[in-house]
């Protein structure tokens, strides 16, 4: 259906790393997050020995879940990445390190692992995100375009817009609005059936026939019918014109 | 810092409506991606007398959710809207309704509020999504690029990627047609009108009604009618609905 931007080999090239999360249940969300997005690898930096495993947030994923790697530190837990991006929700103190905002960071990581090599991307504590420490093993930074007024964003959330950034493809195939428009004798014949309805009603003045022709045609053609559609309408029109007595509003 | 793609107002003119959400927790979820993003227009179609407004998940947007407005159905939910947008997570048994993938989706909602019309974004329930008659308010869905083998998301998550993905591009928005689009409550009036003309002309059998009903609804859905245009056919229908006795066909 959709093309993937990214190939299963080079989705699971694309680490998440959770840094000091304290709640189990943005660890679960975070993990089905991943999995709708084909996302496999899951690592835990844990300082607290946070039950985690079985959140029941991880709805569809809870294989993911019981398959993460917990890590006493962020330089175990990127040991095997060659490149390593920090998220964050913006401020100054942390300019000194390479900004991205998330479309080219997210290029970058597609690019950098399109050679074959493992990429980490963490993501701090859900009050104050990656420590200075942590930032410390990050070869640059991604930001997520949040309000400056309110920055900080739920981690699950903020797992979930980066993936999916990941993975958004330039030019999503539409399903193409697959029905036939309705052609012009379609059209002509929707035409007159409701022209036929309009004037068994009364609502064509009399004298003002050619008007209400021109106005009924300019209105369907303004309007987008499939041909299925069009042969909707003529079949409800005629039948309005056929009404019986005995169904007559008073 | 980043040059904002949306204004305030165009922001304002984006409804988020969760419909039969059952998780306060998802609902407030929901407040803070948006007020991470920048909306700020929340409505909860909501049949249980569910209470969230205190939702603790809302970190950061408590007041968003008080000024939530709670609606009985859809066609409160979006009277004011001419574009109403249903989100989903792919199957097919839709697939007779419009379906674009987010990111042509959010291109179209961008072009129809720069024409000054609010455009409303349906999210339906944690475990089944929007129904069908839900969908019937519809005028297309716009799918998240989830996996199949996993496409159900968790709904903060799904409200995020949207708004990501709506706040997200640089392009300029393209220009709009000129003619203002019919809003819900257009729509409902002329379905009222042509649900009436149905019955009258026999054209709904007996014991069909709910499927006429969801028929109609789709075709008006279906069709790009003006307010204006709406409002011709309204008159037009309801017209139909009072031809006099003498002017029957034989």
């Amino acid at each position: 259906m959709l093309t993937p931007l990214l190939s299963t080999d080079q989705l699971d090239r694309i680490v998440v790393v959770l840094v000091g999360a304290r709640n189990p249940l943005n660890i679960g969300a975070a993990a089905r997050a991943m999995s709708n997005f084909g996302f496999l690898q899951l690592r835990i930096v844990n300082r607290y020995q946070l039950a985690f495993r079985e959140a029941r947030s991880a709805v569809g994923a809870p294989r993911l879940l019981r398959d993460a790697l917990e890590c006493a530190d962020v330089p175990e837990a990127v040991a095997d990445c060659s490149l390593v991006v920090g998220t964050t929700a913006a401020g100054s103190r942390r300019i000194e390190h390479p900004l991205h905002s998330i479309e080219p960071g997210a290029q970058r990581i597609r690019s950098h692992i399109a050679s074959g090599a493992p990429a980490a991307l963490l993501f701090g504590s859900e009050k104050r995100g990656l420590s200075n420490a942590d930032i410390g093993h990050c070869h640059w930074l991604m930001r997520i375009p949040t309000r400056e007024e309110h920055s900080s964003m739920n981690l699950g959330q903020a797992v979930a817009v980066c993936l999916y950034e990941l993975i958004r493809t330039e030019a999503a195939p539409e399903t193409a609005d697959t029905a036939a428009p309705a052609t012009g004798a379609e059209l002509t014949r929707m035409e007159r059936a409701l022209l036929e309805a309009l004037r068994l009603s009364g609502y064509t003045k009399p004298g003002a026939q050619a008007a209400t022709e021109e106005k009924a045609r300019k209105l369907l053609r303004r309007m987008t019918l499939s041909s299925e559609d069009a042969e909707t309408w003529t079949g409800m029109l005629a039948k309005m014109q056929l009404r019986p007595r005995k169904d007559r509003r008073a």
